[in-house]
């Protein structure tokens, strides 16, 4: 048996899932064929925000497809997802589910950086976007990709950036990103510490 | 006449500055001569976590040595510093005081992402790098470029990144950042709301 909250708690999403109500995929309405939207994502899918029972919807099974997740326990799961939590206006974990098996088939995050110049703007980075392979050529990465996009414009980001490999620089193209000439390298510094 | 707590708080640090005495500078001591470190950054400086009182040293006005800054007045500075602060472990703006007149003369910024991937992992991002043009030569770029970097290691980030352009990369490459192959490509898309 579980705390008295915890069913209430395990649906509770990340953000409020109103704000994707407000997206206006018109805007990108030729980037798709046929249209869709967060509203309106195709038959038996739903896009939402990230819930903490998505821990049993297959999320971090999900994400594995896109990199290294290492052995997460639920505990750790739930930790992290309060952490975002507990960062006012941060972070967006958004997910496609398959409604008709209640899997979490795609994800990506909006991460939203407050800066002092600009005047005090924000900035958006889009992060960790993965679709599940089996659910190839139906959009669902563009999808996935504009519903954040489109969050971090209607949460007034001045720009939205990414970094990632060659390959993907023509699909990101086509969704409006851009290199920026002299102005497009993306440099790391990795530390001892190994990722699981 | 301010509030009672108002001197405390306009020093109050935005993070702890014990972590800084924690940085091991021995270990990219061959990227400095003479030595230096954020606990001895040479005569009359000192490096620390961004105060609220930092507005009135001369904080904005070195950041739009870096970019457009905007006309931010105190208030919406305080707002930004205290929502900064709301977000636990999340930035680490890092300044270099003048001692003799201070002014601050050299920021960095140290942002922190959670994630889900690599057991849960953070990463850091390097951010608003600028040192007063008047106090060139004195390796006080790479000084708190370094103080940032180690301070992302100490906290536990597995990587830290940055964008940046063509004519930083030598910089950059020389404090250890390198251009991954094949996935080196910063991308953006810039909304209509224009900047300040």
């Amino acid at each position: 048996m579980g705390a008295p909250n915890e069913g209430i708690l395990s649906e509770e999403p990340l953000y409020d899932p109103k704000i994707l109500e407000r997206l206006d995929f018109n805007k990108v309405r030729s980037k798709f064929n046929p249209p869709v939207s967060a509203v309106r994502p195709g038959e038996g899918l739903r896009v939402r925000p990230l819930r903490r029972a998505d821990f049993h919807r297959g999320f971090l099974q999900l994400l594995s497809q896109l990199t290294a997740v290492g052995d997460v326990s639920e505990e750790q799961f739930l930790k992290r997802f309060d952490a975002m939590q507990s960062c006012p206006n941060t972070y967006y974990v958004t997910v496609i589910e398959d409604t008709t098996n209640g899997q979490v088939i795609g994800s990506s995050t909006l991460v939203i950086e407050q800066k002092f110049i600009h005047g005090c703007a924000v900035r958006g980075r889009l992060e960790d976007v993965v679709v599940n392979n089996t659910y190839r050529g139906k959009q669902l990465g563009k999808l996935i990709i504009m519903t954040v996009t489109l969050l971090a414009e209607e949460l007034n980001c001045y720009k939205m950036t990414l970094d990632c490999k060659d390959n993907l620089i023509p699909l990101y193209s086509s969704l409006g990103y851009f290199l920026e000439k002299g102005n497009s390298n993306y440099m790391q510094i990795r530390f001892d510490k190994a990722p699981s």
